[in-house]
């Protein structure tokens, strides 16, 4: 099926790897988008200037069209952040979670389509307001960082009847199924991050992994639990999902607390860094409970490929 | 289109009215299974049974096939209800929110078929242990009661790649984008209740119909303010999702108080006597947002039957 995205960037298969922070590097990136999906970048607020350009160089040796995610609210004391990616000219990026609007002009001088990821019909209108190129809709359902107030697909529906804009629908699309959904509905494609997350080319620890695997669809939660241990600066407004874990259990509820904590704190980023998965944050979907292997990027692409099936059932 | 609900049924469009209490009345369901969907009555706890047989007596007189929805938590209560219902004999009967294990062989030995709404994984292989016929995979931005869990797309995902019973969609379907979308996933239908909400036929009263005509997507909220409130006997585990209000902000955080204030019970059931939308409940799904209008049943059915024109734009 041809759509905006699979022209744009000239895919075989509508998805793109939604921007994944500490998962998406250049090897899961340039995989998927070697396999003929959109891989993008994940670039977090605390990645330096030079991870973006050596991850993005590992993607960009695939050839094939990728894109980098930023996160909109770092933007401003981060000015190193765009300028590596207007030195690396990705074909598409996204600026979410934030205020963005100054951005999206020079992206789009340098020939970069612009992305931005909508959690409400009024995040929507803002994205149409600063003339971005493409609007996702990301539901409530969805992993990682974002809104909590509406689910994709009344969403995604009131998005499409909005605006003539391309629009990509975003959370809880775990498998070919849900890809021939969004597509059925009107959407230009999908964009997966959860899906990816146990995928061979992945930042994602071992532990972390093991975690994933064995969750079910109702072990995510949402909140601000790991961004007050974090202090990496998230405004409150975008909380994350996560997989409950004892250190969320023991801190929900209790997130100011949270803030001016610095053993909790110190306990947080040793579980990081120790990919500890009592105590680190485990961002995921809740798609999450269709993670039973870990494919090649290419083979979970496969899998999502298959969506044309689904599709010619349902034909009228 | 011809799935398992429109051969079953002799359907035109694959939609069943969702049962809702003090909404779907005769009028409503008879208005929609004329229409070529399965309308469906809304029997909450509190109707007598003799509501039910003048109710039901009023779909049938149309002729079409047409459901009851009961209660499932309060059926041991209410014998009475399940012995109407049997006197009736509908096309369809829903047992929801509950244990409903023991009535499934009882309905079905009356020619019966027997569908029940699943929030999660576990219920649809409860459902499928106790050997319904359907099982509506119900979202958490549905309206009314039921599970905060699982966001329709993830939940119809996983229930189609769990059973090969036919499944239903239940939760947020605003308009034909998303019949469309959940049929190309691979449900047998769509179970819409919001989207019928301010039709001519429904029981809604006039200051709430104009609530609901200007909210938006993100003025619902879950929980179970109101049934604390009304003392109805709702299960805590199944809360509701209406619109937001002075009293639910006054009273959320409060429940268990709330459960115990005879003032406040009483100006509650006085709210809902007068519909009051200040203080009465306003049971609504995240797709209230799409109602601005108050068509007949015929002409919100006929929107929803353009979903044909979606479906085919997503050719592959
Ligand atoms: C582990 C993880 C990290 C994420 N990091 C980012 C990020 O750095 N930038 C961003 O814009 N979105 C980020 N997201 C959100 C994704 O862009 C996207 O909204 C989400 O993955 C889509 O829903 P799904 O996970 O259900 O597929 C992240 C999501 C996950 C699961
Ligand atoms: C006002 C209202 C009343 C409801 N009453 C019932 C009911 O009596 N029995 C039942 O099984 N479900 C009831 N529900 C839930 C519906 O069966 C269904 O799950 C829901 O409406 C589907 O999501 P949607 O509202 O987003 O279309 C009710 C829903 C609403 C909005």
């Amino acid at each position: 099926m041809e759509t905006w995205l699979t022209e744009k960037f000239g895919l075989s298969v509508p998805v793109a790897g939604a921007p994944m922070a500490n998962v998406s590097g250049g090897n899961l990136t340039g995989a998927i988008s070697a396999a003929g999906g959109l891989g993008m970048l994940g670039a977090g607020s605390a990645v330096s200037a030079e991870w973006i350009r050596t991850e993005g160089a590992v993607a960009a040796a695939t050839g094939r069209p990728y894109g980098i995610g930023l996160m909109a609210w770092s933007m401003a004391n981060r000015p190193e952040h765009l300028e590596a990616v207007l030195e690396l000219r990705p074909a598409l990026v996204s600026l979410s979670f934030g205020d963005y609007s100054q951005y999206v002009e020079t992206l789009q001088a340098a020939g970069i389509v612009v992305a931005t990821q909508a959690g409400t019909v009024a995040d929507a209108r803002e994205a149409i307001a600063a003339g971005v190129d493409v609007i996702v809709a990301r539901g409530a359902e969805a992993g990682g960082h974002g809104r909590n107030a509406i689910a994709t697909l009344p969403l995604l529906q009131a998005i499409l009847d909005l605006t003539e804009l391309p629009v990509l629908a975003a959370g809880g699309i775990s498998g070919p199924r849900g890809l021939a959904a969004v597509l059925a509905a009107g959407a230009a494609g999908a964009w997966i991050g959860t899906a990816f997350l146990t995928c061979a080319e992945a930042l994602t620890p071992e532990p972390i992994r093991r975690r994933l695997l064995e969750a079910d669809e109702t072990d995510t939660v949402y909140g601000t639990v790991f961004d007050a241990a974090s202090r990496a600066g998230w405004p409150d407004e975008f909380g994350g999902r996560a997989l409950r874990n004892p250190f969320y259990d023991r801190w929900e509820g209790h997130e100011s607390a949270l803030k001016s904590d610095d053993a909790a704190h110190e306990e947080y980023l040793t579980a990081v860094r120790a990919a500890d998965s009592t105590a680190s944050s485990l961002y995921a979907g809740q798609g999450v409970g269709a993670l039973t292997t870990q494919p090649t990027a290419a083979e979970a692409l496969a899998t999502f490929a298959t969506y044309t099936t689904y599709l010619q059932a349902a034909q009228p």
